[in-house]
């Protein structure tokens, strides 16, 4: 199957995430490595449909593998969701030559590939690139690690200033149907209490724990709250708690967009690098309709239809740790 | 006159700033040095009436120097402005034996310490410890450094993703009466408009800056706005341009309570030590009801009238050098 | 088996590395949780032969997560390798009423206690703490994410000297026995070549590596040696190449203890949370004579002898993404 | 005389330092403004013999303010010393249209301009951009606040482990001439000892100073030494005091490099943003053979003549302050 493969085209969708930059790098790294052409796709479907296209090659890519955002761009596109958009997508791609394609992105980036896939069964691979490590198929997405070091990094310097006053902070982290930052973060970052969209627990519960905190003269809380939570976001959260009690001095930190940026971690350079090398060789090796993932710290290739039917679940150890160490 | 000077009680108060506990450790140094006392007096204010002392020596002041917040703790205290208060704290001050006091604080601390120094008289220095920078008398207040470099480091993180995704960001910093902040991470962070509360600049001025770098296809712009801005925080900003224009896909970050904490630049840590050291000398000396200041490099000492009465303006070179390079 | 169990003894050992805080901390919040007593034993063997502990509980370890080094200190002990030594370090366990140990360390820590414990039959557990993440049974030891991204974030900043001036850069990070830290950083830090204990590559396959990025007239390179290298040292193979040719202009960094240091990850500091509950919990529940360790995720116990007989291999997968990166 | 600029040419020389990619973008963007034309000169006076030119503008500039390092490269050069050099880049610039020149650099760097200007003519100015703030005429350099917070980042990370195991730690900062960073790390790092080129301090009194540490029982320390100590370096020292005393456990961190690159502080951004638009202003206003300064906060012009005659002093308030720190 592999002379098929003559010249692939990459491309980045979806909210940007640190380490996108190292995978792009690699993805052409390794196609200078097999002799193979490399295009790139300037703002994902946006540009596909524009035939916004760039030669990559290693002097393109130099320097960039530190660098947060990414930077072939990022848009969202209306047109790629009709037919017709889609069409001519197609044919910008064939006018460049181009045989295969390689998304990095999450589901909602794997979701158009797959459909155009099903479409016109132009070989693609999808490499996973969200801070949010909320797909199945793979243990760790790009951008992760370095979000959750940036939230704990954030969480350390409100805590100064939490143990300066006594104060209870309530902070939102990213993460709209995942926890994984906010548990780890909160893990990390020694919350007292953590809520996030995949537990069931109570605005009472929750107050409870603060309560108990009270009751122990703890005099410092921070809670760390994912942007999904089912009980009120941190600000809502935050008013509830005080409308209940004046004994807490309340105070509520958005972290927000800075959690997509930065310079990226080792872990999600080494991962990007790997998954990088993983979709180029995949293509080269026939596959195609699949999500490149880390399992158990080995590559895996993942069928589409497999990945889009699960959630990445938090391990329920996770939350007995934190539960413990919150004592 | 320094012979009347023995036991020096130190405090914090207000909003702590990084850099207030490399100012402690160096009181209690100078205090080690000059071989007089030093007590601790815990949670500004509250902790006097209270007499919440700690005797403080180079031990327990070691490995603090790198820490953000304050080892002292800080709090509001209503009693305080009560006479009755003041007498309580002096009473407890006068039990300990402490017989000169050093505040480390902003304006609040000062006015508070400033009414007690008028009515009883005891020697009395105030060491600006606020990221504000707001404060007449001083080239640059502790934890001001710390702060801008704090704000830069996360408008570095969102550029990332503002220039990914051709973006307008509003990122809202501290300053409620000081554009310090906002105009110096502004500049040092490349934004396209810096919103302070000195500035008279309209909405409609701040807009046709905007627009303009859309007609030049300037694609990604980041406003840097005081939370003191006169023409709306960054949430209304951001909510009147979207009303205004569909062309902008617009987010808000408001950077908030981690602006105070994080471990000290040099810049910080070495200006309180030297802000610590020469509030021990100037009370050793016979000043009195003064602040320590740092002017063209040097230290002063201003009376607290005339710190009061004055505001640390923003030079007018600052917000040209602004708009120069925003071009 | 659990009901023996009622006092344990926490101790670091060895080398420093950032997470052994978080570790201790969840020791004792472990404790706690299951009402168990816990001591600290400060500096190592050296304080269980001298008594030095210290009765630990939740606001001991209060505020410790974040920092890098150990609160409980590390020390070597000669005195500990006689039987004499041993003799009175069992003495002062059972005047303290210490009934197990839980040991936060490297192989050295490891062998000591399982020779102790081959003695006096005392329960205990060992934590993998080292930087060099160079012991066998676990995936990752605590510190060695950290140590890696301290690597990298150096490394970072050479190479922006390095490409201001086309300049050949010699790092050498730690790892006496191990190439981990320069593996991983390496391929972060986009690394022309990586020289590790592990491999065999000799001094004319690194001078070609170099030697073709001359001849592609790629003028940037960095060289990141681990300090176990065996073909020399990053000094020794500086002279080397500039004794060979003058077209190099060479600088060598040894990056040293810094990267014992600092703040730890998110990764780090979870790592060490599970792994001290771990070690609790397995105490408990009558293991002993093992060390804790994470495999694809999950907690293992595996027994000190077959730690100790095996290394902990570098998978060739790294060594073969560094080579196609850096084509 | 503004008149006669019409294309200014500017480039960077000798070590690079964080900082000089934000003064070029300032020289460019008042370029800009002042509808003035700029020219990249790459690599120095290498790239002016060899005609290396590039045309700048807002684009070129763009996303270069927080980088390390510098984009226009710099470089050493032979030929530039010789007067056939001088008049082949005399010959590159009249054929290229450059009427005018701005230098980011250090003392090298000013000579050769210097020389350049007193041969030819040609309107010439100096922004001084170098890590070790040794340069007169100017309160602060370009790089130095940068380089100062790298260092202590690095003491931070060295004193958790120094901490950890009651050792000696000597650490190398750079400042072949000038003991600011040395002093400056030293103070902010809680140095016990600090060895600059600038003191007279004999290797007894260094000695004695932690020997005083030793009969306290003060258990860890840290000596910061600068590159150009004249009583031996880092190494040199540690090794003379194991030679007289096996009392400390000695190690020696050189930091090198890494002081030179890292993303530049707000500091040195603002200060390099206010020189590189003072450096356009003071050529079109008629000034020529000067250096950009800061003098208390405010932007001067001094000649050559006068900066090269004069070393930039570190104040005697620093020494006094360390000293009474270290106690």
């Amino acid at each position: 199957m592999s002379n098929k493969i003559s010249k692939i085209g990459v491309f980045t969708s979806g909210g940007d995430a640190p380490g996108m930059n190292a995978a792009i790098r690699a993805v052409v790294r390794a196609c200078t490595y097999y002799k193979t052409e490399c295009v790139g796709i300037m703002r994902g479907y946006e540009g596909m449909i524009e035939g916004d296209f760039e030669q990559l090659d290693a002097r393109w890519v130099g320097n960039i593998l530190q660098r947060g955002g990414t930077v072939l761009k990022s848009a969202r596109s209306k047109e790629f969701r009709t037919p017709e958009g889609r069409l001519k997508a197609l044919g910008k791609l064939r006018s460049e030559g181009i045989d295969s394609l390689i998304a990095i992105g999450g589901d909602g980036t794997f979701t158009g590939l797959h459909k155009f896939h099903q479409e016109f069964g132009i070989p693609s691979i999808c490499i996973p690139g969200t801070i949010d490590n909320d797909l199945s198929g793979t243990d760790y997405t790009i951008g992760y690690d370095t979000a959750t070091n940036t939230a704990v990094e954030a969480i350390d310097k409100i805590r100064d200033t939490a143990l300066s006053h006594n104060r209870l902070f309530f902070i939102e982290v990213m993460g709209r149907h995942s926890g994984y930052i906010a548990i780890n973060s909160g893990i990390a970052g020694g919350a007292a209490a953590i809520v996030i969209p995949e537990e069931t627990m109570s605005f009472e519960e929750l107050y409870k724990i603060l309560g108990e905190g009270e009751e122990t003269s703890k005099k410092s809380n921070l809670v760390v709250v994912a942007e999904g939570s089912k009980i009120g976001d941190a600000h809502t959260l935050a008013k509830k708690v005080a409308e209940r009690s004046s004994y807490f001095d309340i105070k509520v930190t958005v972290l927000g967009h800075l959690q997509r940026g930065g310079a990226p971690t080792y872990f999600d350079r080494v991962l990007a690098s790997r998954m990088g090398i993983a979709a180029v060789e995949g293509l080269l090796n026939g596959k195609s309709d699949v999500m490149v993932g880390i399992k158990d710290n080995k590559i895996v290739y993942n069928n589409f239809d497999i990945i889009m039917q699960n959630h990445h679940e938090i391990d329920e150890e996770s939350m007995r740790i934190a539960k413990i160490l919150s004592i």
